[in-house]
């Protein structure tokens, strides 16, 4: 008998959300796992590809891609979980596994991975289903209620705090605290680094410092940054924002890193001096693979790191979007089935 | 007794260099090195502060960053060099040894370090002065008649190959087939890479070939860098190009880093996406450390590389310039006392 899923779609760009009913099949992938949806987190990327921003969004659109649930069936080769076990499920939600890529253990940088909401529906739903490696089982200590944002707004700045290198005696910076940036305070805070909050509003600058953050800069004021010139080991942008690139490069340290998790719209430039003087480098960072998840998970046990959430039923996902839209999310938007 | 110095300097802006003479006081400092030069390379950059094209150059201008030559005099308190001794001295001469920088062996990005031909004069002379930490002692195995452009030309390829950490297995490139690339292939391809030479010079892609590299790619045809597609781990641009950077991030495996020590006059502009979705970065490396120097030269000796030199003597050093200048060098122009 197929799995009758009860979800939430987009009917086309922008659209309000209605619900949407449809059939998985009854067999399920040898290696496939099907979730029960509890909960799931809207990330700043359902917005854009409920927008179709990227211009590959197919209609009727079913987004959400921070899912935690309950394992209810597993495919006959599975082996990583088991029915019952609290899982969560970020942005990609299948591998090849034989690629080179993923032979390293970088399943995040496999070329054919399988996107969770991209041709295919995702967690806005009572039901998803993924490859067993990216169903990530919750350690103890891990609030499930409140874990969904980690899958895909966490796994995103925590894996460039590990790519990078990133030692707990530096001195580091997040730009744009948000969903993105309230998490990678809380990381890097963790992490024993001293942290630096960039941010332009007053309010934001207070919460960066309860939140972890060790001193603030007002990311709006040109003098601030130059001042702050040669001083960070490490900055994250977490901002869809086209940033005055120059500045943040001379606030590098030498051998210092920026790197941009948030999507500007223009292309990054920069003056090419700075660079090489400095031995400093920009770069990118795609979440995370499944192990540095695992890693994650561990992490967030240990220093009992959450995301901080606000809370809707899932059958209020339009006004969970109009108050993601309005700039009013503090921090993660969760949708509870 | 004041030391004589018996230099060419250029009185103004790209004019010709005519003989200078003046005096280096008899007081040498107590951790200086007195060099008597017996050779001395020609760097692109000599011919950039030769323009005053950074606005930075003092006139009447001394040139020369490539330096070899013996030990005459020492200071009190130096140790590291003895009068007779064989060394090489490149663009620095003087690093605090103090600052952060310094104390953690970086002495390259210490930020008062001097310039050898920066508001002070340099190699195109008998004579030149330095802090004993420039002056590298010469390892048995390396030629000293041919060594001068290992001081710049050669350490600043060199340096982004240690601190990018490249691997003997990865496939790398090399932009720009000329003073640094021609010695950036001789080292890629001692370090056991798979080393590509782009180049739009058919005679610079067979003579790439002789010097080690594995194939050739053309630089001036997009289709080809296209097709060549997330195959680097590591790429160095020495060329003062306005690259298609997008071509060549793309170019970049997964993981892949692009680091330029070409200085184009344009900002590096590139598209953020493929950062993100390849982990790939961009960066800048500057020169190398006095540590990083020795481990160079010991490399250089194991292996036999040695930049391939053309020879002026000295007194033909205007010669020599027209023969830079016509882009005439293949591949470093050395000016013998």
């Amino acid at each position: 008998m197929p799995t009758t899923v009860h979800a939430h779609a987009a009917p086309s760009a922008g659209a309000p959300f209605e619900p949407l009913e449809y059939d998985l099949p009854d067999e399920l992938g040898h290696e496939d796992v099907e979730i029960a949806v509890t909960s799931c987190g809207i990330c700043h990327s359902d917005q854009s590809m409920h927008d179709n921003e990227w211009g590959m969004t197919a209609y009727p659109f079913v987004g959400g891609h921070e899912v935690v649930g309950r394992v209810e069936r597993i495919g006959e080769h599975v082996t990583m979980v088991a029915p019952g076990d609290t899982v969560g499920l970020g942005w990609f939600s299948g591998s090849c596994t034989t690629c080179a890529e993923c032979m390293r253990g970088d399943h995040n940088l496999c070329s054919t991975a399988e996107g969770t909401i991209v041709g295919r529906h995702g967690g806005f739903a009572d039901r998803v289903r993924c490859r067993q490696e990216w169903a990530a089982k919750l350690p103890d200590g891990v609030d499930a209620g409140k874990a969904g944002p980690l899958f895909c707004g966490g796994i995103t700045v925590f894996n460039p705090i590990v790519q990078a290198g990133v030692r707990p005696t530096d001195r580091v910076g997040v730009v744009g605290i948000g969903g993105l940036g309230h998490l990678a305070i809380k990381f890097l805070s963790k992490w024993g680094c001293h942290v630096t909050a960039f941010t332009s509003s007053d309010v934001k600058a207070a919460e960066a410092k309860s939140l972890g953050a060790t001193d603030t800069l007002n990311s709006r004021d040109p003098d601030a940054i130059r001042k702050a010139e040669g001083t960070f080991d490490f900055l994250v942008n977490t901002a869809p924002a086209n940033l005055d690139w120059d500045a943040y490069v001379s606030a590098l340290a030498p051998r210092g890193t920026l790197i941009s998790v948030g999507v500007p719209d223009q292309p990054i430039a920069v003056q090419v001096f700075p660079l090489i003087l400095g031995q400093r480098s920009i770069g990118g960072s795609p979440l995370g693979s499944p192990a540095t998840i695992a890693t994650m998970l561990d992490f967030c046990a240990r220093h009992q790191i959450e995301a901080t959430t606000e809370h809707f039923p899932m059958a209020k996902i339009n006004d969970a979007f109009e108050h993601l839209r309005a700039g009013k999310a503090r921090y993660r938007i969760v949708l509870d089935n």
